[in-house]
C-alpha cells in the first residue's frame, strides 16, 4: 500500500495566489462599511414596528415585570385585562429593499381577556410570561417542547404555546433566544474560529472530522475570534466533511459551517454572529436545485413566522459559490451526474424566479432561469465524479481564485 | 433579578451516596467480565459465518487484492468470473441467544458474471472494490452518497451501491467503517470523556452546552478515556441539552450520549467503542412509548440488514433506566402530560412483546404489557410539568440513588 498521504494544498493552486479574490471582496466589505447591518431607524422607513434586539436576563425580566404591572393598573382601573402587542399576520409584514429583509408594519393587536375568542391566548400570555420570569432568574435555558410540557393543560398543542412564545418576543422587544428559549441544536462548525461556551474555550481548528455542534443559546457564546477569512456556508454535511478532513481550512483560512439541510434558528444566528465578529465574507456551496436555493434564501431572508427578528437571524449578503447551474457545463459534470428535475421542482424555480431577493439579483435570476429552461439540477455530491477530492483540492480553489461567484 | 445560580448539585441529594449502586453495578459487571462481548467462536455455535472485524486500510487493500486475484485466476482457468460472498438475505440470518444478537448462518453466494440476472451486481461490486483501493491507499473517507456519485451510470439508484456496499464488507470479512465509508455525523457527546479524534484531543467536559458531535469516522477514534462512572444514553437531543448546560456529569460523574432519535451507524460503533474503553454500564434514558423502546432495540440489537456486524453495532447491556410505564405513577407525573397511545402505537407495543429481546427480559416485559394495558404513553419531557430541572436535580439522582434500572 502507498504511504497514506496527508491531505494538504495541491501543488496545482497557490494558497495565497488563491486568496487574492476573497481579500479583494474583503476590502470592498470595509469599504463599504458593511459589516454591520443597518437598522430600521437608520434607513428611515416609517410605519414599522421597532425591530426586536437581545436582550438580558436582567432586561427581559424587568420588561416582563413592567408589561404585567401595567395590565394591573388597568385593571385596577376598571379598563379590564388585556395585552398591547405588534401583530404578526401577515398582511402586518412588508419586504424593505434598503434591509433586504421582511420586517413586521405598525399594526398593533390588543389581546382581551374578556374577550372569549381570546381569553385562552390571554391566559397562555401571562403563563408563559411566567414561566420566562423563572428561566431568566434561574439562568437556564429549555426547549420550547419542554415549555409545552411545563403545562399541557393550558397549553393543549404545541403550537399554541409556541406561536405565543414569538408574541412574547415581540411585546418584550427581544429575540426568542433572549427569552431562554432554544432551538434544539442540528449545525456544526468547524475550521479557523475560536469562541468560548458558557465559559469553555472552543477552538474549531482542534475538532477531528467531526467539527462542534454549533451551540443552541446563542448568547453564551462570546469572544468570537479567529484568522478565517471568509466563511464557507454548506448546505449539506457530507460535503462539509470531506472538507473537514481534508483540513481545507489550513489551506485556505476559513470557516466551515452547516446547517445540514434546513438551517435551524441557532445555525442561522451563530453563522450571523460569525460574520460580524470576524467582518469576513460568506460563500455558500449549495446543491444546483430550487430545493439548495430555498434554503440559501433562508439564510438570507429568515422565514416569515419569524419577521419580528429578521435582523438577527438572516445574513443578507451572502455570495453564491456553487454550485450554480452554470457550473455543470463550465467545469464539464458528466451528464450521467446530471438529474432531470421533477414536475415540482419546475414549479418551485418557476416560483423562485417571481421572488424578489431573485429578481434583485439579476445574475442569480439568469442562474434560475438557466436551471428551468435546461431542466437539469445537480447536487454537490456530482462533484465526486471527478474523484473524492476534487471539490476541496480543485473545485473549490479554482472557484476562490477565479473570484466566481455571483 | 436573584443572583444567577450555578448549576450544581442539588443539596437534596449525596452524590457520592447517590453513586453506590452505580458502582455496585459496575463491580457485577467486572466480576462478570462481561466488559468484552462474547464471539461467536467463545459460544461455540455452528453452522454461522465468521464475524467480521475491523480491519487496517493495509488488511483491507490486501483482502480486495486477494479476491481479485482469485477472480482473475478463475478467469484464466476457463471457470468464468465471480465472486464469493456470505449470503445476506433474511433466511440466512439467525438469532443466537447466548449472544444475544442475529448473526448470519454459513450460507454462500456466488455472484456470477455471465448470468443476465447478476452480470450488473458483479460488475458494481468490482467497481466498488476499486474505489475502497483508492480510499485505503489515499486514506480517506466518503459518504454513501459520494460513493454513487462516483459512476451514477453504473450504479443508477443509491440503493444498488449501498447494498453492494455491504457485500463487499462480508466478503473482505470487514466493518463497513473499515471500508472507509462513513455515515454522516447525527449524534453528540458530553461528560467525563478524553479521546483522539484525528490527532487532536477532544475533552467532552469542556465542550459547553452544544457537546461534541460524534466523529463519522470511527476509526480515527483513538485512546478513549476518562473517569466517568456510566454512560447516560439519551434518546432525545432536548433533555441532552438540559443536562450539557447542568453539567450534570460534574455531579454525577458520566458520560452523557444521545443519537437525537433513532441513532446513525457512527452513534452506535462511538457507543460501543466507549463502552468498551471505560468498562461501565449504560443506562438508558429513552419515552415511554412503544417508539423509545424500538430505538432502545437497534441500540442494543442492530438493524437485520447489517447483522453480519451486530458484535461492533450492537450493545446488548443496556439498562433500561427510564422514563417507564410504572414510572409515570411512581413520580406522580400529571395526567395531563400522559398522553393516550394511539392504534398505531398499541399495534407496535403489541408487535414488541413478540420481540426476543422483550421477552428474554420479564422485567422488561411486565412494563410493555403495563403500557399497552393502560394505552398511557410520555416522553421524557413530561418531567417538565415539575420544572425544567427536575430531571438533573431530583429524577436522575433518584433514579441512581435506588438503583431503579431493569
Amino acid at each position: 500500500m502507498p504511504p497514506r498521504k496527508k491531505a494538504g494544498a495541491s501543488s496545482q493552486f497557490d494558497a495565497s495566489e488563491v486568496m487574492q479574490p476573497v481579500q479583494a471582496l474583503r476590502g470592498r466589505m470595509d469599504a463599504a462599511g458593511s459589516s454591520r447591518k443597518r437598522t430600521l431607524e437608520e434607513v428611515g422607513v416609517s410605519g414599522v414596528s421597532k425591530e426586536v434586539q437581545h436582550m438580558g436576563a436582567e432586561d427581559v425580566s424587568a420588561e416582563i415585570e413592567a408589561i404585567c404591572m401595567r395590565a394591573v393598573a388597568s385593571i385596577m382601573r376598571g379598563d379590564g385585562f388585556s395585552y398591547m402587542m405588534p401583530s404578526r399576520v401577515a398582511s402586518n409584514q412588508m419586504y424593505v429593499k434598503e434591509l433586504d429583509r421582511v420586517v413586521l408594519k405598525e399594526k398593533m393587536l390588543e389581546r382581551v381577556f374578556s374577550n372569549a375568542s381570546s381569553a385562552r391566548k390571554t391566559a397562555i400570555t401571562t403563563r408563559l410570561m411566567q414561566i420566562v420570569l423563572e428561566l431568566c432568574s434561574k439562568g437556564i435555558h429549555v426547549t420550547k417542547r419542554d415549555l409545552f410540557y411545563t403545562d399541557v393543560k393550558l397549553f393543549k398543542q404545541q403550537t399554541e404555546s409556541d406561536d405565543v412564545l414569538d408574541d412574547v418576543a415581540c411585546m418584550v422587544g427581544c429575540t426568542r433566544s433572549s427569552l431562554n428559549v432554544v432551538a434544539s441544536e442540528k449545525g456544526i462548525v468547524v475550521g479557523k474560529l475560536i469562541f468560548e461556551d458558557d465559559g469553555d474555550t472552543i477552538d474549531c481548528t482542534k475538532m477531528g472530522m467531526g467539527g462542534k455542534a454549533i451551540p443552541p443559546s446563542i448568547d453564551r457564546v462570546t469572544n468570537v475570534r479567529g484568522d478565517a477569512q471568509f466563511i464557507l456556508l454548506i448546505e449539506k454535511d457530507a460535503a462539509f466533511m470531506r472538507l473537514a478532513e481534508d483540513r481545507f481550512y489550513n489551506d485556505y483560512p476559513c470557516v466551515i459551517i452547516s446547517g445540514k439541510g434546513q438551517p435551524d434558528v441557532a445555525t442561522r444566528l451563530f453563522l450571523n454572529k460569525v460574520r460580524s465578529a470576524l467582518n469576513v465574507p460568506i460563500l455558500g456551496l449549495f446543491d444546483a436545485d430550487p430545493y439548495g436555493l430555498k434554503i440559501l434564501s433562508v439564510y438570507m431572508k429568515g422565514s416569515k413566522n419569524m419577521s419580528y427578528d429578521s435582523i438577527n437571524l438572516t445574513t443578507p449578503d451572502i455570495k453564491w459559490l456553487g454550485v450554480r447551474p452554470s457550473d455543470l457545463d463550465k467545469y464539464s459534470i458528466p451528464q450521467q451526474c446530471r438529474l432531470e428535475m421533477s414536475e415540482h421542482d419546475l414549479k418551485t424555480g418557476r416560483e423562485l424566479l417571481e421572488e424578489d431577493f431573485i429578481k434583485a439579483n439579476p445574475k442569480w435570476h439568469r442562474e434560475l432561469e438557466l436551471m428551468v429552461k435546461t431542466k437539469v439540477k445537480a447536487e454537490i455530491q456530482a462533484l465526486s465524479s471527478f474523484g473524492f477530492q476534487y471539490l476541496s483540492k480543485t473545485y473549490l480553489p479554482r472557484k476562490l481564485k477565479e473570484g466566481d461567484w455571483i
